[in-house]
């Protein structure tokens, strides 16, 4: 007979799969012997049976029974006793955290009887009593009958009305009576039956409803989101009932061992006096900072400080607790490890591994790439004054400072003219990205962190503030009004936080992260002690990883830029960009070339240029791999839009005013236009349809590499192929850049040292990826291409089209762009190394996407045995920090 | 020790890989007891070990000695001998018909003594001798030594103009003897060496080239181009010389055992008195029809005759033969199975099965489907007169009259004013897409089958006829002038036959083809003797073929032709054309609303109308399963071109003629404008983010079968969600779908029966078929969409800009978007199937892209277990041919 029902003693922190987070948590708070108020867990397995039989799994009402009986004993009176009733709590408790998704009911085991016991025994507290009563019948009308929770609302509202008064304080016992009698009223008319008056009945409905909460459609939907699998099921907990609001004896509060915000040592933590946990959410009193605690009940306090110190130790983590004082006793209600900032999570980690309770490997395992990432991007000077006039979700992080404008046409038109613009509007639609595009930051008044602006400003890497609901956005009038009633309107000055959801009026100082100013080689950050933490945490995965890093530069500086980063090479460096700006006029002759001769002309006119650019990168980057990915993107991406091109030839006609010139151009344009250049004619058959153009950027970089040599440099270069398909591609310009070697070897008579690889970024690559190796001396996988073929989607197109209906129903976790899509693209990928290695084993191996900064994505790569990552500049020390972590947390397991 | 010399006598026709095509069958002749003049050949094996070793290997020299010494014992003379010389053919020959690829050169054995003993031999006859010694020159000049052949044609042009003549007969011996000295020079000067004399080392060297022939750049790529591989090598065939060049009572021919235009029975051939092959082929002089010998040689022309009997009987095939009469001694050169137009194939195969020789499932694999599609064109008729001025390559079948355009401007123009026109070009590049696309067929004087007419014009279905480089064409002055001088001009009339290459000045009757007559039930036709053929060919096909065949049908019409041509279903209904027309109205309402209101009153006003079409093709395929797509294309296709627009609007804003429509119309076209469509908000994504669009269509299809089955009919709805990447996306639609199907059958009172299914077109789905199997009853491959993701390319875009390259460099042997690449995307729907099977073994499984109607892809698709293949109905007589290939071809092997 499967065993359903733990007591708070028989279970451990290592039992949330069986009891949930919480009841893990309570049991080995009771192990430690804490002052628990006894209780018992329902375990998830009772809660799985009951979903698949559909009923209440055979026995699990003796078990409740028998734990029943043994907690009266305990306590020393007995649920329903109209003299002295046992009350108890019923929440549930999933192994991940669900916050407000599933359901309490407190005071279970009160009556019309009971409850005048309670007061009894209260001292003859009667308005506690009727409180106390009136609470469950609310809890238990909305939560196990299902009734709205404005029909109790509003009848409440009415009592206080009638009475004239805001505060539920000011109602008496006898008040709070006719209240009851109300419930109950509401109760039968909505409920569809009379509130149980006994109490067993009570609690096994009270803890069927726990079970039912698991599948609402708000959890189900959460579920999806967070990726947090169906068929767990929830625990619940039955507690007996402890009262902070019995006087100024007792009280409640929140507490945690450190500053969760800033990591320092000492007590944080609110306490309310004579109130229970659900009065300080409810923000009816203002607390008091825990430390005064001290005044009130010194023994409490001491109690309290010893047991966060015992729980610290026992963690080996910073802990948050919930308690609650009755008449002078202290009890223990939750503790879990607790929350922190990114700041926070490095001190704590240094500290306890300086302190010697955690080891290096555990505390680079309590840190994350996200919040390395927090760390650096610049924020608002905490000095600098700042008045804040709203709060949102933190949806995309950055401190943004601008002029306020509501409408993407203006945005685009006063950053066009120099302004920086933050673009503020109720929700944000595909109209709005030209404006998005624009500005400096994006603040919304509605819509979560999957909402339209949410998602596209992520993506962008636009500070972001959504969903700021107190904020009165009049788009029409062109202004917004705060909660304090502070009117913005078009063109004033605000500032917004992208990490913490702040908005502010006026210009805040921005300052630059002191993690940046360590690694750009700022010695006077030195000193700071974030500095340190990181420093040592960062030293540490280092020594520890086994994939390499490198970043995705183009340009000497980015490149010098990226190794102060700790870049151990160049992953990527496109050459596309060294097409632009002047030397677009050059590839305009090569496209409008009527001959092989001109179109050789306009290639030789390019050749000196790119050399030059290529020995500035192979030298800043000397003695390291520098990936060079020959010509990508489509030609007419190096002319003018076509629509907007067509319009401009057809006004000119209107007015006699156009050109031989402009006609070809145009023609041009509309030659090379493609209905979908993302699949049209680039990469490598750009290079096999256009004889010489793959050799011009070939013999550029070689003869930059002789160059380099020359200046006793020790020049890299690895020449990378894109968009190759099939073997025969590669083949083919392999054959052609061993050729131009063999001449540059000749002209310059320096012995060059290169390796030809190439993208694997289609799925067909994938595919036919052992052939390819046999030429390919390396593969580097394009997961933005092979995320875009592999879905059949173009990231441009529909981040802003359908990505937010996607995140919000669950379909996505995250944008497949963000984070690697291990289930599909993974799973090419992997096949693809496994093919490749078989080939060619010493075949090298990496990944040049924007996922290769992605930490969750780094752990694949890790796992599936790449040689190194390659991310932006900026996300270098990111990825060394998760491939330290994924080599430790592979060493822990191994 | 190796062999690596076979006698004639010692192999047989199964040899083709150790002995070559052609030794093959000299072999199996030599045993069949037929007049092959006596050799030897050198196996393949030999020419692999020598391209390994990188010389000739171990022992063949011995073993050709030895073969040598017995062929001299069997002729009777001597290789060399001064007064009787053996002489000897060296011809190349691999496994694999390669035609003009590789090399041969006759005569070998002769010198400057020998030459006179071949004069004395062949009865004084010193010009014969001379010219053959002039002829070996010239072969091992230009084959063995590399020489360019023009060297010796000019050689040989300089003398016919000194001696006042154009025809080599005219020379005399006298003459030929200075042209020895002559080319004895040339060698020295352009070959680095003298000619050899010693003919064993003039077999030798001969040997070795052709080996090396093997190797050339053209060979290799014409090996790339037909996926031939690289290290089978060439066979090397070493026969005695028979000449038919030595007086009347010789000559030479090549024969067919049947017709081979019509499979008629009957001798076919052509006869050459005093002559040698090349002459032949070099038309110098007239043949005369075979029949002809009977009255020149009648024991020669009686022996022959029973020969090709025999070998018909033999090979149970139709043969062609090479042979040569020698003074009277018939001689068989070469045979083998010969080449056939697609009316003789099924006559020929269909008579062979009539006359027993061959069993029905042999006579269904001797016939293709690309022939019965050639048979299905509409073609010339064959009464009609006709004026021939010239022959191209059959590019693309079919047969189109027009007037001749010379570019893509005129074309446009001419056919949107209701002209049928021919374009015709020296080559096309993408600028003539838009005129490849108005025109009834392509003409081009230049470029092969992988050129870019013929590449597109497959694609798109339009009759081509290219590189009739007969053709003189000048596009500026808009004519092209015939071989026989004919001119034509732009505007006068042509035809083109695309399934011969032939061009007719004027127009020429079309007719339809009597296969298609017979498919649509014209009685008439079935008295033809071809559509008997295809008839019992077609009866055992459907008779063994495990794979079913289904249409792509849209329309009513549409399905009751496939049904017609024997479909056995609808595969795909495309439910986009439905929206086309006088709906596009619908649709702008759709887009442009405001309102959810008017959202589902836009969808409200299309359901009534969907449902008629729905009803109307149920009713056409009753009782048959008729899979319907739900809206697949981005919305942005039903509103007009965005550049388009932007120009009107642009103009109308000049003339101060814009109105607020045009101006909402626009920025609707903008918003909804995507960069890369194909890869945008289409599909599934769209029945997620627009609310009740699938469930409107859903609700039509399932009223459609709700009346059908009121009416007494027996609707099959498959209803199939396209571009599904994730399990989710299906289950959220297929949930809205199951909702509707409730509310359908409580309104109607009618039980439906349908299943809901989904494409698999993205390698997404393909990697999580098997759980995407969960909630789907059935898979179709829609594999347009699954190569364009897998090899990231668009068909639109890219067929015209470099597939022609690709074919010409070999790295594609047929466009991917006509036969399945079966390396690359069949490995994804092997994978799938496996996948989708494992999770719901009674999964069906189809295939709904143009591929189900290609020949080589129907049987990929056999081979992994589909249940079905769907292509648009002219197409399904193919498929079903191909079908029972497939499955007689499975079983033969099994």
């Amino acid at each position: 007979m499967t065993q359903y029902v733990y007591d708070f003693s028989e279970g451990g922190m290592d039992q949330k799969d069986l009891l949930g987070g919480k009841g893990a948590n309570l049991a080995e708070m009771t192990n430690l012997g804490l002052p628990v108020p006894p209780g018992f867990t329902i375990s998830t397995e009772a809660c799985r049976a009951y979903m698949t039989e559909g009923k209440e799994p055979d026995g699990l009402s003796d078990e409740v029974s028998e734990h029943l009986k043994a907690l009266e004993q305990a306590r020393g009176n007995k649920l329903g006793d109209p003299g002295d009733p046992l009350l108890v709590s019923v929440r549930s408790g999933a192994k991940f955290s669900m916050p407000g998704m599933m359901e309490t009911v407190l005071n279970v085991g009160l009556n019309d009887e009971s409850v005048k016991g309670l007061a009894q025994v209260a001292g003859g507290d009667e308005r506690f009593a009727y409180d106390s009563y009136r609470r469950l019948l609310q809890m238990f009308g909305s939560t196990v009958l299902g009734i709205e929770a404005s029909v109790f609302a509003e009848a409440l509202d009415a009592l206080k009305a009638d009475r004239k008064t805001g505060d539920d304080l000011d109602l008496t016992a006898e008040d709070l009576q006719g209240l009851i009698e109300t419930y109950k009223g509401l109760i039968a008319e909505h409920g569809g039956r009379d509130f149980p008056q006994d109490p067993r009945e009570q609690l096994d409905m009270a803890v069927l409803a726990v079970f039912d909460s698991w599948n609402t459609e708000r959890a189900a939907l959460y579920r999806r989101q967070e990726r947090i699998p169906d068929d767990l099921g929830t625990a619940v907990n039955i507690c007996s009932m402890v009262f902070g609001n019995g006087g100024d004896d007792s009280g409640t509060g929140v507490a945690f061992t450190r500053d969760p915000a800033t990591g320092a040592q000492g007590l944080y933590g609110d306490y309310l006096v004579n109130a229970q946990g659900e009065d300080v959410v409810a923000g009816i009193r203002n607390t008091i900072p825990l430390a005064e605690l001290e005044q009130v009940d010194k023994a409490a306090y001491d109690e309290l400080l010893a047991i966060m110190q015992k729980l610290e130790h026992h963690y080996k983590d910073l802990c948050d607790i919930e308690f609650t004082v009755e008449h002078g006793k202290l009890w223990m209600l939750q503790t879990r490890v607790g929350k922190r900032t990114a700041e926070a999570a490095f001190r704590i980690a240094h500290s306890f591994a300086t302190e010697g309770i955690i080891d290096l490997d555990e505390a680079v395992d309590r840190v994350t790439g996200a919040q390395l990432a927090q760390l650096m991007f610049p924020r608002f000077d905490s000095d600098a004054e700042r008045h804040l006039i709203g709060k949102g979700m933190n949806a995309s992080p950055g401190a943004a400072v601008g002029k306020a404008v509501f409408d993407s046409q203006t945005a685009v038109e006063w950053a066009a003219s120099g302004d920086d613009v933050i673009l503020v509007r109720r929700t944000t639609t595909p109209d709005d990205l030209a404006g998005m595009v624009a500005a400096k930051g994006i603040l919304t008044s509605r819509g979560g962190k999957t909402s339209h602006a949410a998602v596209v400003a992520r993506g962008m890497g636009r500070t972001c503030v959504c969903g700021a609901d107190e904020l009165d956005v009049d788009t029409e009038a062109g202004q917004f009004t705060a909660a304090d009633g502070t009117v913005v309107k078009e063109g004033d000055v605000i500032s917004i936080d992208g990490t913490t959801g702040e908005i502010f009026e006026g210009a805040v100082d921005v300052v630059d992260s002191v993690v940046v100013r360590h690694f750009e080689g700022d010695e006077a950050a030195e000193g700071d002690d974030l500095v340190r933490a990181v420093t040592a945490l960062m030293d540490h995965a280092d020594d520890v990883r086994r994939l390499g890093v490198r970043a995705n530069a183009d340009t000497p500086a980015d490149a010098a830029r990226a190794r102060r980063f700790g870049a151990q090479g160049i992953g990527l460096c496109r050459t596309e960009h060294m097409f632009l700006g002047e030397r677009r006029e050059y590839v305009e002759h090569l496209i409008l070339a009527d001959t092989p001769d001109e179109q050789h002309e306009a290639l030789s006119a390019l050749l000196p240029m790119q050399r030059d650019d290529f020995v500035g990168i192979l030298e800043a980057m000397d003695g390291l791999p520098v990936t060079i990915r020959l010509l990508d993107p489509p030609l007419h991406e190096f002319l003018p839009d076509y629509t907007e091109l067509a319009v401009q030839v057809a006004i000119e006609e209107e007015h006699g005013e156009d050109s031989p010139r402009t006609h070809k151009l145009l023609a041009a344009v509309k030659r090379l236009h493609e209905e979908n250049p993302m699949l049209g004619l680039r990469g490598v058959r750009l290079g096999i349809v256009i004889p010489g153009l793959f050799t011009m950027q070939a013999r550029a970089i070689l003869e930059a590499a002789a160059a380099r040599t020359a200046a006793g440099g020790d020049p890299r270069p690895e020449i990378m192929v894109p968009l190759v398909g099939d073997p025969q591609e590669l083949e083919l310009i392999k054959a052609e850049i061993i050729a131009v070697a063999a001449e540059v070897e000749q002209e310059t008579g320096t012995k060059l040292t290169f390796m030809v690889g190439t993208m694997i970024e289609l799925p067909r690559a994938v595919a036919v990826a052992g052939r390819i190796a046999k030429s390919a001396e390396f593969f580097s996988f394009g997961t933005n291409d092979l995320t875009q073929m592999t879905w059949g989607f173009s990231r441009d197109d529909v981040e802003a089209s359908f990505f937010s209906t996607y995140l919000d129903k669950g379909i996505f976790a995250v944008s497949p762009f963000e984070s690697l899509d291990i289930e599909g693209v993974g799973l090419l990928v992997e096949h693809a190394v496994k093919m490749g290695r078989k080939q060619r084993p010493d075949l090298h191996l990496g990944v040049c996407g924007e996922h290769g900064g992605d930490p969750a994505s780094i752990h694949f790569f890790d796992e599936v045995g790449l040689d190194y990552v390659s991310c932006s500049p900026y996300r270098v020390p990111v990825a060394r920090l998760e491939a330290g972590r994924s080599a430790s947390a592979t060493s822990a397991s191994a």
